[in-house]
């Protein structure tokens, strides 16, 4: 593996997708073009099938333990069949969510335990830990405000719940951070969004040495 | 939980579900009515969406991981909704095939390791082992020559796995019986399918002490 695995988390509506995007386009006109930008299940057939049962509104006696397995099965598969490939040609990678949001959503959020989601989600990605964790830092009511004021965002079964759930994943977010300095960077994403692209591009920059 | 898990594993065309079919036919006529008969996915939308996923023949980028992942969803889900209201109640339930099938098939037939996938149903079955596993024996290529006989058996992705995957499944069941020999009772099923089922009987009446 010679390239470079940077992921993106956040609580809803914190902006990662548009956040991604503009970094794309500003490490394009920087010369640096051999760069996927993904996000799982990323059009693969079979991880969009597993997502589609995860984030069916229907499925209302979805276990939480079902669900934090099926998001690691579509985690590999999006893995295997992308990632590793675009990092074995030695790209840069951009993930919009990657284990961090399973480590918050079903390890905390949900109550499952963060060592026990970690564990299912080793034997899903083995060795795959990104290089790079950029953290959108958004108190989780701000985040809402902003999905429910999109009216091009169609809600699923995640944005249906309740505020106290946002606020554990964004808790669990903060832990990590505190416990994986290294690896995660907490960008402030209650800004202007040219600003935020612009420090998630001054770290990057140091961090490739460009 | 006061009722009794009984679980039923074997190659393909081992005759799992007649079997289970007859067994339960003569549980009945011998006054034994509280029972549940079922097999993962067991009508459970959720685990029949995941199996369905699973089983597509078109499937073949799927990964071993990937497809573990999803048999431990599919396995929690069923357990949650079907099985263990069904044990809360007191109930004796048949299963056709359990944990020991993603054991053999794939940690031992698909090489990720029995020790692996053993912690990755962990996770989803917590603490509900069977009581009692019945190993339907019998060498995979009678139980092959048996599928491919039947007409009215639809071939699914894994019965077109070659022979030796097949024989790889059998060798790890016959690990697992040595290695838990008070759960798995070994029953030879290259007889006539009425003596399978009086052993059955017979063994399921002394642990059950009827």
């Amino acid at each position: 593996m010679t390239g470079v695995f940077i992921t993106f988390e956040g609580v809803e509506g914190a902006g990662k997708t548009t956040v991604i995007q503009l970094l794309q386009e500003k490490l394009k006109e920087e010369g640096y073009t051999s760069l996927l930008r993904t996000r799982e299940p990323g059009g693969i057939e079979i991880a969009e099938e597993i997502r589609s049962i995860i984030l069916n509104p229907a499925h209302t006696q979805m276990d939480g333990r079902t669900e934090a397995l099926l998001y690691a099965a579509a985690r590999r598969q999006h893995l295997v069949e992308k990632v590793m490939p675009a990092l074995g040609e030695g790209k840069l990678v951009l993930c919009d969510r990657f284990i961090d949001s399973s480590l918050a959503y079903q390890g905390h959020a949900r109550g499952l335990g963060m060592d026990e989601v970690f564990r299912i989600n080793q034997f899903a990605i083995q060795d795959c830990m990104p290089d790079l964790t950029f953290l959108l830092d958004l108190p989780p009511e701000k985040g809402l405000k902003r999905i429910t004021n999109n009216e091009d965002r169609e809600q699923n079964r995640l944005d249906l719940e309740a505020l106290t759930f946002h606020q554990k994943v964004y808790e669990a977010y903060e832990m990590l951070a505190d416990q994986f300095p290294e690896r995660i960077k907490k960008i402030n994403a209650d800004r202007p969004v040219n600003l935020v692209v612009d420090e998630c591009y001054q770290a990057l920059s140091s961090f490739l040495k460009l």
